[in-house]
């Protein structure tokens, strides 16, 4: 077995399995806090800006000050990475509400701890197969901001189980917005690609999925209903680790031939290459 | 100096300083969380059964399991009361969602804290003012549960500040509901005490006012509207720690007289003796 991945906690590089936090922190006594995801293969973070710049939005929207200037932040990851040296892998930023006295008033000082694992991709088989989704009324409180509060994501999690359901789609009386943790597109029977644009998290797959030029289809942000969904050619979700994963099925309903489209895999074909460049660049 | 006190945390007794949870606890990576809190006075924690009662039931609503049996989570509480024999202080029950592997699903173990500290009670220069309060539009997600979610009133935090408000209450549609840590109540013109009934926490201090007896008018549960609370003569809020407090302001309007009213100080009284009584009973 190796021994654990180090962790960035409070200032400090520590062995994972020893990154504790006090029970007084605001994300123990109130699920205060903000966080953010992001990949790392072959020792390169990709799209790492991007991710930086929704965590410190983050941060702003939830009045937490980042301990760590950009530049600090930049060189504790790339001291993390390099430390750790895994092949791929998934870095969680998480910034908490600290440490409080009262167990309520956020303190002058919020906890920064940084966490690298190693993550998996989508396999051929799952990604063959598509996902089953169930649909389920509910908006975030905060949707711009990537906050902890995931209370309704977990709680539905027995009901997925039950009903043999792969995610759950949210939706605001019929108008759809995301996933607990993933962003959705559809595709419209003229090919046009549309994702969600009101109550969503600004997701980075999302955003390069929608800054992809040279299709023969449009690719756009817009409202998208259930009855949208089960009209739809194709649906599909995105995340930073599952990538572009084809949906096939919203509740009862069979979404086009209940198989991946063709316009799905081209998108998930195009932001592998757009992976695949980032790791011929460096980062500052 | 004092030591710090005792705390509970996952099956053993440590100083409060050095109780830490791991950083994949779920209510770090997820907020996924439920508590209690009760008040200890003089070694006896007061209407124990009505706040045992509501954690199970919160426990249960959010499908977490308590690791301890009734009767023993009384025999910790006792040990922890006898150990950190404090004057007047609040006790925590907190359940995280547990140590999770991935950070998203539920582990079949969710960790049980049990804190302990000293608390004051609202002195009477508090009481005399009475509190100036702020109404805004939210809804808990799960308002039957009394989960660790207070995202919501954190963050309005420094809007109370910069309007020199004490609190605010939560309204949907105009429907007055609660307090971020409180219930409420109005005094109607005809002497009538109401307290909202749809989507608020059950309080125990709200349920030990709601089963007074033989009071020289009604106390009952029912729709409370923001207009409801203009033309109120009195109001307050009734929490653990804050007793019955008077609500003198809401926003910019001026509740009566703008001093703390004959019926909610009579309630006062009457929570007052109550809780002497529990004084003199012993706890199984």
């Amino acid at each position: 077995m190796n021994p654990a991945p180090y962790a960035y906690l409070r200032g400090d590089f520590v062995p994972l399995d020893q990154a504790f936090l006090h029970v007084s922190d605001l994300a123990v006594q109130r699920g205060y806090g903000i966080f953010d995801f992001l990949k790392v293969q072959d020792g390169h973070p990709l799209f790492l800006d991007y991710y930086l710049d929704r965590f410190y939005q983050s941060a702003e929207l939830m009045e937490l000050v980042v301990p760590l200037a950009r530049p600090e932040l930049v060189a504790v990851l790339r001291q993390l990475i390099g430390r750790n040296n895994l092949p791929l892998s998934g870095i969680k930023l998480l910034l908490t509400g600290g440490y409080s006295s009262s167990g309520y008033e956020p303190p002058a000082q919020a906890n920064l701890i940084i966490t690298q694992q190693p993550i998996a991709l989508p396999t051929p088989e799952q990604l063959a197969r598509g996902l089953r989704i169930i649909s389920h009324e509910y908006v975030r409180e905060f949707p711009a901001a990537k906050t902890i509060n995931y209370t309704m994501g977990i709680r539905l999690l027995k009901r997925l189980q039950a009903l043999g359901a792969d995610e759950v789609l949210y939706h605001q009386q019929g108008a759809v917005t995301e996933f607990p943790r993933a962003n959705f597109f559809i595709v419209r029977q003229d090919d046009t690609v549309v994702t969600p644009a009101a109550n969503v998290l600004g997701g980075i797959t999302r955003r390069n999925i929608l800054g992809l030029s040279g299709r023969p289809y449009r690719i756009e942000e817009g409202p998208v209903t259930l009855h949208d969904v089960r009209q739809a050619k194709e649906a599909f979700l995105t995340s930073t680790t599952k990538l572009v994963m084809p949906v096939v099925q919203l509740d009862d309903h069979v979404i086009g031939s209940g198989q991946p489209g063709r316009v799905t895999l081209d998108l998930l074909h195009a932001l592998t290459q757009l992976e695949q460049q980032q790791l011929t660049q460096s980062y500052a």
